[in-house]
């Protein structure tokens, strides 16, 4: 098991998601429901992903960066940190 | 069926995104994967949900709001679909 | 002057995120404030941006988009409308 | 002058994007400029100042970051620095 990762709540959110995405399945073939409302879920499973993301990316920095600083490399540890962060933060 | 969405190719998509969180899910407990490399996968999982999301919303503008603007209430119609592109393009 | 772009408010805002610019173009030479707190407004000047955008697209979609699917090319109008829709919802 | 930034070029950058935003304020009054084409240009200038948060967050990184690792209270510190990452990967 990863020291740095909150394994069990991710486990519970990534898990939620997929029961999103199951649901969002249903609803494309479901013709009494608005476009609209199946969009609104598909914005909310991608809400719920960032949020999975946040979760490993603060793991990362807690455990493995602060390691990186104090014990390793501190140089390249935040170079690749600074790379993780830019790709989180966009949408490629 | 839905008219206005490409629903085969919707299915395929989150199916595919199900597959990536399963394999995510499993990263997740495998120590031998570093952090950064879970975390790029939650980002491809994240950009493939926004264009499933971009799918959706071309499919509701190419055939329910064409629509709506020549049969029906126009101004309602592009309220409504403004309200789904701000949504669309956030993180809330 | 454009008939579909809120022009009066577009001006109002523009003029706003220049005077954020321009405020923290002196943040960032003034050692006692804190990174983040000049972090806070690049992303506040960006949010307000990114509402500047949103005013210009629905504008856009009320005015030329309506005219274009009633009067003129339909298919293209909304081709081109998904573009704007989907650089719009990115950061690139 | 603040250690932890590349004050030179931020400067350059957001001189820049004030230069950009000027040149949108005109493009608005100017009826024979496509819509389309002065979105694209707030979207550049959005990418712009997502890029200065970045110089900014990676500056603070390298220096505030790793200062407040090795010399400071670590836990305070990424606490502070998680929140930054949040707020700069979202549009709120």
């Amino acid at each position: 098991m990863k020291q740095c990762m909150e394994t069990e709540k991710l486990h519970r959110r990534i898990k939620k998601i997929i029961g999103q995405l199951n649901a969002i399945d249903r609803m494309i073939d479901d013709e009494t429901i608005p476009c609209e409302n199946v969009l609104m879920q598909v914005n909310a499973a991608k809400s719920a992903l960032h949020s999975v993301g946040k979760v490993i990316l603060e793991g990362h920095l807690k455990h493995c960066v602060i390691d990186g600083i104090q014990h390793g490399d501190a140089e390249k540890t935040v170079e690749e940190f600074a790379k993780a962060i830019d790709h989180f933060s966009r949408l490629s």
